[in-house]
């Protein structure tokens, strides 16, 4: 799982770039790599520490040869050059936050039992300010009736370059607040090889697999994508369901829950001076332990509430959010938050989750909520704390 | 609580209906009454026993006098009497379950600690086929531009003729598959009194305190509505908060959470031959247990699946989800489900939680839900059990 069979002479990984030493790599063919936990501190993940998950290999393309292709629902087809892009259409920034589904998906195996895929920690997930065309723009240009659609039009297919697939609800395609771009930058950069240049599909407050990289065709259709990462794979069971489940009983994962993760714990002393600043900051004075994470909710969610507690959820409290403005018509940006507690009250387990504008919560435990593939693993998530040896 | 002082020798109550006697009647006046069994049992609840949450009295109205004035940003206002909506706009109908935030407030009470208001059980939520016009069509017509409107506006607020507010954010009120609509009819007849005649509100997805009745006055505006219904009560704190919170800091609940609840739990046997029959559907010849419930989530998310389980959540199945078509844009209705299972498995309680489309999830337990004002209680609903005396 995660190695993709070579089979011919020609080295399709030929085209992958290097990569930044401080990702944790899962596997590097395909590259599955983490964001390490400085990159998980900032509102914005600088690029070369953005978290990477390929399916395959990173496709040879540049700026100059990349077309996109747009087929409307009577087969009629429309190419577009990035430069059309850029010269016909107004250019949009959307600060939005990507999760691969099996971010925490070690988290499950180990607070439950084995699950399938590759065993992310806290990390496949970052966050970039995205610049590039409205979708929206473009089918309305390619003769796509954005507001008045007929019915049977319902999903908005992509492919990349590579042969990756994957598909999105039309309503979520064309919505005018949905902010779904073409994007051509990251953090005002053009696109890095491992995040889709010359361009890929931003789709905001969705799972990660439908912001197709390397997107070089959009096909709008009654169906979904028949790519098996959209028809199998990228879909959650009960706890009681096995290996071998019938993939037509549950939908594709678009949306994604409400989530949280501690990304930092440290030991506050009295006798350091920057700790000191901090401490009196929070009006303490003793040794402390301060707590930072991020909370995040699909859909635009805003989190409206995180919860920590320093005693396994015996009882709780509320961190202080960060004010972070994130760019577009909704929350597509995670909350990062901090806490700090007097040490006498740290005990061997600090937890947290969140709540978002819908009030929707993380579950606390894992059984119950275990799905064989461990996708969108969102159970409160559990850090165990040791004080320093005096 | 939930008395209002009568302060003079007019009784504001004198309008109030009759009610049918089949509902559980918390408070007269004003009237709270939750939907008995048998209306929860159906996709569309009929009229006469549609949970009724009333604020207050139900005001004197009719459909020939009655007129709703909305109010521009600039202050600008527009007149529509009930003639002039049914004449002049297309009317639409909208399968919407509406569901009261303190809906299983008596179960958290029961399984965490005492919460301030209403002890509902399982029967504050009824669905109905809601007749009307568009809210965008009627402020497109009154001038406002629904599609381009300013940033500054970013409420629709409601006003009753009793004197109840509440207000929405204006997104939702224009947003083309909101489905928003100024509502004059309940499955086909006029609105109930207690439900609204001659005009409400229709907030699909949305807590129902949003869903004003008697609506004569719509403002767009900067602001939520200042009604204490909108700036305090309605809101939900940490486990940890008590009775007299910083209201400002939790935001008024919208859009709510996945939901569950079992409303019925029956003793098949096979010496019974109504119960022979529904047996084999489900493949058993044993004595068993027939389950029956409704999930529902806010936002218009559609349930993708139910897990039930005979154990207290040791071990799970899935329900089986029935297929009622509701009309709209979106999931704006509840899922019925069900399940049969051999007596033989089952224990001392019976235990079900849902699954929406975003894969969000129900928590397990009320402690760390808890909230004192015990709103949007959606921990899991558990039910005893008994087998019958053999
Ligand atoms: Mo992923
Ligand atoms: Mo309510």
């Amino acid at each position: 799982d995660g190695q993709v069979p070579v089979e011919d002479l020609h080295d399709p990984f030929e085209n992958d770039p290097r990569r930044d030493k401080r990702l944790h790599v899962h596997t590097s063919r395909p590259c599955n790599a983490e964001t390490p936990t400085e990159g998980l501190g900032a509102f914005v993940t600088p690029n070369d520490i953005f978290y990477v998950r390929n399916h395959m290999w990173v496709p040879s393309t540049s700026e100059s040869d990349h077309k996109i292709v747009v087929e409307l629902p009577d087969g009629e087809e429309k190419e577009y050059s990035l430069k059309d892009l850029k010269d016909n259409f107004e250019s949009t920034t959307v600060t939005a936050t990507l999760q691969c589904s099996g971010n925490r998906r070690k988290n499950m195996t180990r607070e439950s039992r084995s699950t399938k895929g590759l065993q992310w920690n806290v990390g496949g997930i970052s966050t970039s300010e995205w610049t590039g065309v409205r979708l929206r723009d473009v089918l309305a240009d390619a003769g796509f009736p954005v507001d008045e659609y007929p019915d049977e039009v319902r999903h908005a297919q992509f492919m990349g370059a590579e042969a990756y697939g994957a598909s999105i609800p039309i309503d979520k395609a064309v919505d005018r607040r949905g902010d779904v771009l073409l994007a051509y930058e990251m953090n005002g950069k053009p696109l890095p090889p491992d995040h889709g240049y010359p361009l890929r599909v931003l789709v905001p407050g969705t799972v990660a697999a439908r912001s197709v990289k390397w997107v070089n065709r959009i096909v709008l259709s009654e169906d979904e994508s028949s790519s098996e990462w959209q028809q199998r794979d990228y879909k959650c069971f009960g706890p009681n369901v096995g290996g071998n489940p019938d993939w037509s009983t549950a939908p594709a994962i678009q949306e994604i829950p409400v989530q949280s993760a501690i990304t930092s714990l440290r030991d506050l002393s009295p006798h350091s001076q920057a700790d000191r600043q901090y401490l009196r900051l929070h009006g303490l004075e003793e040794d402390s332990v301060a707590v930072e994470g991020y909370s995040f909710s699909g859909g635009g969610r805003r989190i409206v509430r995180v919860d920590v507690s320093a005693d396994n959820g015996r009882t709780w409290h509320q961190a202080e959010l960060l004010s972070d403005k994130g760019k577009g018509a909704k929350a597509w940006a995670w909350t990062r938050w901090r806490w700090v507690v007097p040490r006498q009250q740290a005990g061997r387990w600090f937890v947290v989750k969140a709540v978002d504008e819908a009030y929707n919560t993380q579950p606390s435990d894992y059984d119950s909520n275990y799905n064989f593939r461990g996708h969108l693993t969102s159970s409160w998530h559990r850090v165990g704390y040791r004080p320093p040896d005096v």
